[in-house]
């Protein structure tokens, strides 16, 4: 349904992943290959950090193949930390506050995939946000109400374990209502230092995700990037589709399976959602 | 905060209140003189109907004053029953789904005010609507929770009582929070052949509203004007602010007052919330 | 690069043809078949007349496909010559004064295709338009250029003569800079009353273009079309892409043509550049 | 008709002083005092440089006052030389490619003001662009026109002396049009490196213009601006309308002078267009 990217490592001006490349995540918005949908037009977002603080974003309701402001502020910023998105929407209003990465504090959000048949248990849903966390929603979307469970099962403490739980939480809610499968998801979150990226579905048959294994891989399979020289080996980014000049050096994330990446060794999980 | 207008007749192009007038509702978005605000550039709506089914709207987040399409339209569509509304926002994002006259199947909806301190006390009040109407709820202001509520309360069935109970149920909840005078308002709604005009405010100190007294006094008032000569004597007028070049024709509705644009004989009838 | 739809006939809603078909151009706008490019979500426009006078234009820069006011207005407009594009922008920037249609005066312009090479020939060509009408151009795209080239040469005397001379001059000037097929276009043009639609390319190779031919076998193919029976026998549909449930009763108009839909007997006559 | 500001200095953060001051420039968008308009509603625009290359722009046809983008790019983005700009359109259309400032390689324009009866003279004075630049031309504005008249004349090489050819061309033009006094205009542009800020008017009667004097008298009048204190004495701000909370610190430029603002000492010399 939509199309995601995590950068983390050397700060880089975002028009190297979001523009330069062959594949890059705008062509993906015209031409996906291996999303649900081919055209990720409906609007598209980029947060990243700079100096520590909160992230900064930058939301659109355009279509980000034709968005002359995305080239020039990817031109203009770089970051050592930053999430973009493509949207194709599965219903909900094309407006910025429907748009990702989703804001909390410190805190980004983004989602591909959907809660089936959100629409009627969105109440019951959004009646398990914390009173304190409930007049920041803004939106509309079934990913925006992922977010707030889980910020409201603890995200900020221990972010597998909220979410595993409001995925746990959305299945219980489906079931009632009589969905058989209720969540298809990837998801991205990030506290500004490290990048936590799911994988799964009810089905268990879930989107795909990629991340790049080791950064000298990268350099050997892309030699002629010189923009990779100047990049530290903790440099790594994870991505619904691969971007394609940097074939080879890709790595599928496995059905239910979250992937940490931090300062040190990152690490990859079995993810279970809980109930 | 806003400024609205609802017409109600024999058929005209939209842009005779739109545009035409000196004093029209898109200079008042511009230059509005008895607005809380000088301008209303958040965005603005305009809702109308033709063949006795569902209402059309036309929505847009861009100031009224330089939105082309709204010219286009107000020029080409002719409606014998039409709002138009423009929009200072007081908080809430500015998207078309904040955008009014809001639609719930025949109805419309508009609002000028707001209510004192919403966001406290939002989810008090979503709490409130049907299950049936929950989910039809797709953006984040004020006003858009008084209609949900109001249509709760049986809008569709006895539409004074309705808003009465709106009204009371939200001061009642208000007060609960600690807010004074939880309310302000003028509120236009329709089912597509009466009007109901709502002017009210908690303090007993209401935004400005007017209407239209009998075809007659205006077409005397303005001899000038030969696109009068073929309307009804039923056609009505009700603004939040005097258009200009019909002055003479205006009348104030009275604070704590509903008036009725009904085919036969309008009322004016005291309003009273019901708590 | 873009798709039009072209309507003369008995009043109808607008959606009927641009949402309600299936290959409806909405749907064209994110899955064009025979289009050079799949997605046409460049933005779009409908240009419509009602009573006799100048036609009204609604344009936008946003993706048919996602844009509510255009449902709403196809809804609630009925009109007996409407023209409607979708575009994929060549390059030249994304605003509404470079979508199509064109209006001037009340002529309508839509186009198809691309002038090759136009940035260098530009200012030669404007060069060429005449000082009455220069001031009135307002984007930067070929198509407008080509619009008020036509016109220079006669559009609102003689359409065919005046295309003939405005690809002619085209065809000289690109050649003059080293192009060897200067031209590529599908184009329609109405005053109103008659619809002309021309399909050529200076290398005889020219993006698709059908008209539908007679009612009588529309309605024979279709019979459970309830909506197409109140229709006249004059009713003409022309395409850059059948929609997809009314096969069967479309006719490719042939390279180097123009089909003329008029009161009357239509025609199509071989076209030929004036040089 | 607009609102500018061209600050040059320290790098800080823009929103500094397009949000956090007291009438700032933001606020200037709503509710300017000094300007022919109130309401700056039509657009705006930022253009910063960082790194020494070509400046990045961020231009959006949304009132600055509700766009949440500029929010976050002003608090993202530190700049040591940026211009910021708001639009009230004097008839154009509201369209991306006619918002300033405008960028031309390294360079970087903006305008207050108007050329009185363009419309009448667009084509004359587009005629004596440069082959060269033409084609770069993408608005419909006047001012964008004055940019590239100036980069005709020299402005690369010798700014001063390209604007006072520009300005006396356009009133040259005029007169032959028959119109009195053809500019009017407060001009900023910049190599990345060095501000020249023109203020004139060919009636001598010239839309205001500022500037901070030196920013140890900015410290000494803002004790409690703690922000000031880590700025170099170089640091200067040239704005239409002083920035509510620095006043003290602002001087008027004088009728028909331009300023210079450059590492080293800075300028203030008559300005006297070349005819």
């Amino acid at each position: 349904m939509c199309r995601w990217l995590a950068y983390s490592g050397s700060p880089i001006r975002l028009e190297e992943l979001l523009v330069k490349r062959d594949r890059s995540l705008i062509d993906q918005s015209l031409h996906s290959r291996l999303g649900a949908t081919t055209t990720n037009g409906d609007g598209f977002g980029v947060g990243w950090y700079d100096d520590g603080g909160e992230p900064r974003l930058y939301r659109s309701t355009h279509p980000a193949w034709n968005d002359r402001n995305l080239r020039e502020l990817a031109a203009g910023v770089s970051s050592p930390l930053f999430f973009a998105h493509i949207r194709a929407s599965t219903g909900t209003a094309i407006q910025e506050t429907n748009t990702h990465p989703f804001r909390h504090g410190r805190w980004l959000w983004m989602h591909n995939g959907l809660i089936r048949e959100f629409t009627g248990m969105r109440r019951e849903l959004l009646g398990a946000v914390d009173d304190s966390l409930f007049s920041s929603i803004e939106g509309t979307t079934d990913s925006e109400a992922m977010f707030y469970l889980a910020l409201t099962f603890g995200l900020e403490d221990d972010p597998v374990s909220a979410v595993a739980r409001m995925v746990g939480f959305v299945e219980e809610t489906g079931r009632k209502h009589g969905v058989a499968d209720p969540v298809q998801m990837t998801i991205a979150t990030t506290d500004g230092s490290t990048i936590w990226a799911f994988r799964y579905s009810s089905e268990g048959s879930s989107r795909s995700l990629y991340f790049s294994t080791r950064l000298d891989a990268l350099k050997a399979a892309n030699p002629d990037l010189v923009e990779l020289a100047g990049l530290s080996d903790e440099t790594r980014v994870v991505v619904s589709e691969p971007l394609g000049d940097l074939e080879g050096a890709w790595n599928e994330v496995p059905e239910s399976h979250v992937g940490i990446v931090q300062p040190g060794e990152d690490e990859l999980r079995p993810f279970v959602p809980v109930r």
